[in-house]
């Protein structure tokens, strides 16, 4: 798909860093017009909604410094280069819950920030969790806590504003929508 | 909530754009030690779920320059200085579609990238749709081309990859969950 196509007239990179790098496009317009992007580069995310057989989601508690603030989410972290969304989503979903899943299967794969960035998560949902006796630890700077909800629970969570993401209200949607579905 | 805080120690703007600015701050971690935080500022940002009185969506195809190819999404774009999130979400739905609507209701709002970004999107429903006769126009360097789709529609477009955004595939299910609880 390459409606409204800005070709590009020069690419400078501005920033390359740990996680992500900047550059500003010069771009050509659909109407002969030249503009400026400003574009942030991203390895690429999993995230993981991981369903107890009680039908409860597990969550991490995490500081985001961006907010200045923590949040609860759906496990989640970057791929590491040349890695398997799968097994990255297995390496996660262990590293900052201690669960392995006996199921992990995809569910949908979405860019977060369209609009500048090419960040793209790939979701999905882990079932037949069972804890691990001696799990991967988390990235020496990256502090989490565990937390079980029921959708109900994440419902009221999403109204307090504890959980404030994309991925997490499109996880806690996804549980009620099987939900429904299943009633 | 403020659990695993991590104390700015020192923090340096890198890049300020058109819309958004790089900051790497150093951080001191739980543990006492230090660590670095790529930071990108976002000014916020409002997207609507229009729905037409048939139940169709209206979504807008546009480029998106960091992914090299264009997307449907559901009208979005980024808070002007001061404006208040109810009157960008008229405004774009005007700009971008031209639409009114009798009714425009704040859903959620959440955080698209927690990880490296504060960008926050603000979702309002919207309904009670009608064509304005001059509708206000786009930013002159946007581009965009209206669909309606319906709900079965938008699950095929997702499932082609033609809807590939994390906002958009929130509305998307947001809809299957509405007409899953009404029938």
């Amino acid at each position: 798909m390459k409606k409204f196509e800005e070709k590009t007239v020069s690419s400078e990179t501005l920033f390359k860093g740990r996680v992500i790098s900047l550059q500003v496009d010069e771009v050509e317009l659909p109407n002969g017009k030249t503009g400026k992007r400003e574009i942030i580069k991203h390895p690429g995310a999993v995230a993981v909604i991981a369903i107890t057989d009680e039908g409860k989601m597990i969550m991490v508690e995490q500081y985001r410094k961006a907010m200045e603030r923590s949040l609860v989410e759906i496990p989640a972290g970057k791929l590491e280069l040349g890695e398997e969304p799968l097994r990255s989503a297995e390496r996660e979903l262990e590293e900052e819950t201690g669960y392995g899943s006996a199921e992990m299967k995809h569910l949908i794969s979405f860019y977060t920030s369209p609009g500048f960035a090419d960040e793209l998560v790939h979701v999905f949902v882990a079932t037949g969790l069972t804890k691990k006796e001696n799990p991967a630890d988390c990235d020496e700077d990256e502090f989490v806590e565990v937390i079980e909800l029921t959708v109900e629970e994440a419902q009221r969570f999403i109204e307090e504003g504890k959980i404030a993401d994309a991925k997490t209200a499109y996880a806690v949607q996804y549980l009620q929508l099987k939900n429904a579905l299943e009633h």
